[in-house]
């Protein structure tokens, strides 16, 4: 499988995600307990990964699977810095408006740049710098709060703390999915195998935070596996599915793609989520979804696209120095 | 003298040009006439321009001029097409609001990309029309509509012929541009002589302009001659040197630069020209000015920086490679 066409499905199922998940709600309301969604999600990624890994063992040669305890240990990380990143989210929710804590969140595109290169030692060229930033500048631009909203605090006017936690979320949010591709790509294992492990101890903390939660809410409305599906639709089914299936494809894509593919694909998926509200739910168009469109579009290409492609200048090339460039064709990373 | 010390200068004054004018208003009025500004500021050109020829006719070499009438009258033509573009401009307002006109200017930075190709016939690498197009959402995402701003008009309500005339401007105003480079470099005459032709020119359609203003308004206030100082203060002075010495820089570039380096030098004066009134006006910063900002800085670095610099990627290149791509660094068109 290609990884555009891996990455391609997770634009579309990522977008879908946004909208399913408002579609589930009903007057603006969630009648079912939202927590249990991703617990449900990670229970499916998991029987799916069992599954496939049961069918490879069927095969020969065997899959590879690391059973050592040293290696089962990193396991929970990704968990464990997810946990710590909800807790700074929170924190940062009580400095600044959902809004801004919104538009801050398109720091992690620069962050996991800067993380991917600094933690794998993976290099970008220039124009693959300028093209992360473009990224993140794109998605701001779509997110600017137009003429008429009714919220129109700056952004520049929350208290400092609220930009610290803001950036240490951004670097907390970057540093779960550099962790996972160093994982996936740490040794030659099955993914299922890796994904088996991975989704074991995310089953474990969801559980836990589903108890936390009880315990907080003094088991009011009963423990929760006894009200687990309380509220749930067939829409609520899908949003469970759904958020499961974008999981296993940015597992494969850290396993055989890279951060940048996924970041780009979620940002492309923020995107069409917003062209599809269009028309969904009578959104407006404005200028700046409209720009930031073309901005993304451009940063795509100049990420992505050969530089022999990128840099075609005939004219300005001497005869000698053109066969040299055609020589050294397609020097773009195999990500 | 090189070119990039004259666009810098060349922005710097446009920028400045923006603030005199704003503060030449009392009480936001003009008390002269707007119409003399343009006229003297020919005649500024067309004073400076002589001198500096006789200058140069004092030395040997004398310089070449052209007398030809078959060359000379090739350059009332920049004044035919800034008349109609402005009657264009004038039938765009009509259907449009001044907001969304500013908007539609940006186009005539990528019509000046296409002419440029197209008439002038100059190449340009696939990463510097992403650089042309970026150039353009980066000054339209610094004038996006905030919140709160008094006129929340869609930028997509106007009637079809406000774009239709939008787009035929924004062609007008780059091919003016593009005419007045192939002017300057059909052949090797002195810069001030092809000058002194085209301010010559200049002048007679401004004074035409004044004139026809007159018979408008019948005679009203008498001749323009007779009111052409009137309300005159230093600051309009200064509006019209400021504007003489703008022209003769464009003139310089579209002798020793391009059309393109213009381009860029007048839109890095709109951004400036947005932080000074921030300080100037107490304008209040938003983030669209911000973003706005970052995406023309990395166009002009994409435009302008050697190609080697923007893709040196040494990880993913074989060695063999790398010493070929060595070979062929600085194939940037020497603008």
């Amino acid at each position: 499988m290609q990884w555009y066409f891996v990455a391609a499905l997770l634009t579309v199922l990522t977008s879908s995600q946004g909208i399913l998940t408002t579609l589930s709600q009903s007057n603006g309301e969630y009648k079912y307990d939202y927590a249990t969604v991703p617990f449900l999600a990670e229970i499916f990624k998991l029987a799916v990964s069992s599954l496939l890994l049961w069918r490879e063992c069927q095969k020969s040669p065997l899959p590879k699977m690391t059973t050592e305890w040293k290696t089962v240990a990193l396991f929970p990380i990704p968990s464990v810095i997810y946990l710590i990143h909800n807790n700074v989210q929170f924190a940062t929710l009580t400095y600044v408006d959902t809004s801004t804590y919104q538009i801050m969140g398109n720091l992690k595109i620069v962050t996991t740049g800067l993380l991917f290169r600094m933690f794998l030692g993976r290099r970008l060229s220039n124009l693959q710098w300028i093209a992360i930033v473009l990224l993140a500048v794109g998605t701001t631009t779509s997110q600017v709060r137009g003429c008429g909203e009714t919220s129109c605090e700056s952004l520049f006017s929350a208290p400092i703390q609220g930009y610290m936690f803001g950036v240490l979320s951004a670097c907390l949010s970057a540093l779960a999915g550099i962790y996972t591709e160093f994982l996936m790509k740490k040794n030659n294992d099955s993914l299922y195998w890796q994904n088996m492990q991975l989704y074991t101890f995310g089953t474990l903390f969801n559980m836990a935070r589903l108890l936390v939660d009880d315990f907080r809410g003094g088991f009011e409305n009963g423990p929760w596996w006894q009200r687990i599906f309380n509220g749930y639709t067939i829409t609520t089914w899908m949003v469970v599915l759904n958020l499961g299936s974008t999981g296993l494809l940015v597992s494969w894509l850290m396993k055989h793609a890279d951060n940048i593919v996924k970041v780009y694909s979620t940002s492309m998926a923020m995107l069409l989520t917003m062209i599809l509200s269009l028309f969904l739910f009578n959104f407006k168009p404005t200028l700046q979804l409209f720009l930031g469109i073309i901005i993304c579009m451009m940063s795509l290409h100049m990420y992505f696209a050969p530089p022999n492609m990128l840099l075609d200048m005939p004219l300005t090339v001497k005869p000698e120095e053109e066969k040299l460039i055609e020589v050294s064709v397609d020097r773009r990373p195999h990500s």
